[in-house]
């Protein structure tokens, strides 16, 4: 006979913390499983500086142990596995992972995040918060006056370049092909802004730098020619996955497999709640993560109330 | 001639200041007005342990201090005034304080948030934050084994004392009717808990407490019999209102007086947005307040790029 938790909480980046916390103060038995390392996507920055209470910029791993052991002090269970199905044929969830245990509670919430796409070239994996990043809200503020390259062309990589604009003296726009997918006025910013240069038809081959990002090593694909640019950070954008592969067939999800929730933040089946990078139309945010962990273990807290005094 | 703010924040506490660290480091020329504590209802509380990032709970007067450097830090203006109008008949914003100064922009955020309601007997208001609390979820688990008291009758009441009795030993619910206004499940679950005495036709006269909270005075409406209870805390949960008198002319509210908003947090009025606890169906949390922030400040930006470029 297993113990029945009330709460599974499934991925242990910030919003899983914070649901983790608030479950725990809740006074609900949790467990929070995660698959590889605490923190998520916080763990793709060094440093963080807008998040709300912290004057002195904090590192992110330093957060992200901080919410960690937050929610352990509160009483949460964690374990470092990764679920693989949820199955909801019986009266309680059975959450099962990639470690073949098995695990019931009442109520479940996901929280497993996006992954940000990657290049995949070498020099990548290995700068990534020194100088390579995913995020320009969070790290485009380090990067004052310096000259920068940005990887993408969809509305994504527009966006974030127009703010990048602001603080880098220039930035090189890679993209792939001779025009961009993004939408019309967000290009004819682009354009008119005199500190972006737009590389056509061009792919980085390699990011160089042995303590930080020194430049990267271009190529275009038209002439084949190819080039170095010096610069102190590449951010690149070309696109995140939200992690839904496992719940898939369960779960109502939109075209980009991103959770679609009510606003209780309760996905399609009933006392599972979604919260975080993985629910469609969140912030992609730390502080927006965590306050939906937390709004979404006020409403599991809630179901599981109800489904206690029946 | 008047300087132009592309944005001007009404409200000081959590909310409004994660918008004004948000607005800064997109680079917004950002106005602050709160006029009188920054901080909010953020210093109703003494501790606060359930924010995520902090493993020891910090104390709320500290919390609201560092958000507030953090705003002053990426350039936001603070000046404590009170704001008593908005006149949007002209191209900008034209916002207009008690001080008798005017202030212009291109976007406003309203997050002035709510004032709880005070019992307004002795003892309550130098006792607040020294066991008498306006918020269970805060301040619950600070009373673990404690006996306390809870007045109120309402929902909020109701859910708030079936929170609080997971940690208290005893609870009196004071409630100066002979019937309680919240719904009836939650009253039924009111009735099943062991810890928890109703006292029905009850007032409170006074909180009595040097250092700390120790009991209070109360008094039977229909017989006139007063008594004292000791306790080591006194949650008071008789309402909430909005602070919104000075704009409900001006933007659509909910019968209680809570601005109603868009899915970008946007007000019936294009250019005003609103977050924290004075929005219609905010999560009454730390968390949310600054994720609401943040996420104002960045449609506040997106609404005046747009505005920029015509």
């Amino acid at each position: 006979m297993k113990e029945v938790y009330d709460l599974i909480i499934i991925g242990g980046g910030p919003a899983g913390l914070s649901c983790a916390i608030y479950a725990g103060r809740a006074k609900l038995n949790s467990l929070l499983l995660e698959k590889s390392a605490w923190g998520g996507n916080l763990l793709f920055t060094e440093k963080v500086e807008n998040y709300p209470g912290f004057f002195e910029p904090i590192f992110a791993y330093r957060l992200a142990e901080e919410m960690r052991k937050q929610a352990e002090k509160f009483g949460a269970e964690l374990k470092e596995e990764e679920v693989i199905e949820i199955d909801i044929r019986g009266k309680e969830k059975v959450v099962i992972t990639e470690q073949e245990r098995i695990y019931r509670s009442s109520a479940v919430v996901i929280a497993t995040g996006t992954r940000y796409k990657e290049l995949g070239v070498p020099g990548e994996w290995g700068l990534v918060g020194k100088g390579v990043s995913y995020c320009g809200t969070c790290d485009g503020p380090l990067f004052q006056n310096k000259e920068i390259v940005v990887v993408g062309g969809g509305d994504t990589a527009l966006g974030e370049t127009i703010f990048l604009s602001r603080f880098a003296k220039k930035i090189f726009l890679i993209h792939r092909r001779d025009r961009f997918r993004g939408t019309k006025v967000l290009q004819e910013r682009i354009f008119a802004l005199p500190n972006v240069e737009v590389c056509w038809d061009t792919v980085v081959l390699e990011i160089k730098g042995v303590e930080k990002v020194e430049g990267v090593r271009i190529k275009n694909l038209k002439n084949e020619k190819e080039d170095f640019i010096s610069c102190a950070g590449v951010f690149i954008f070309i696109g995140v996955k939200p992690q839904t592969e496992f719940i898939r067939k369960l779960i109502k999800l939109d075209e980009q497999g991103f959770i679609i929730t009510d606003e209780k933040l309760q996905t399609s089946q009933e006392g599972i709640f979604a919260c975080g990078d993985v629910r469609k139309n969140s912030l992609k945010q730390i502080v927006n993560a965590c306050a939906e962990g937390a709004w979404a273990a006020i409403s599991a807290e809630k179901y599981i109330e109800e489904v206690k005094n029946g």
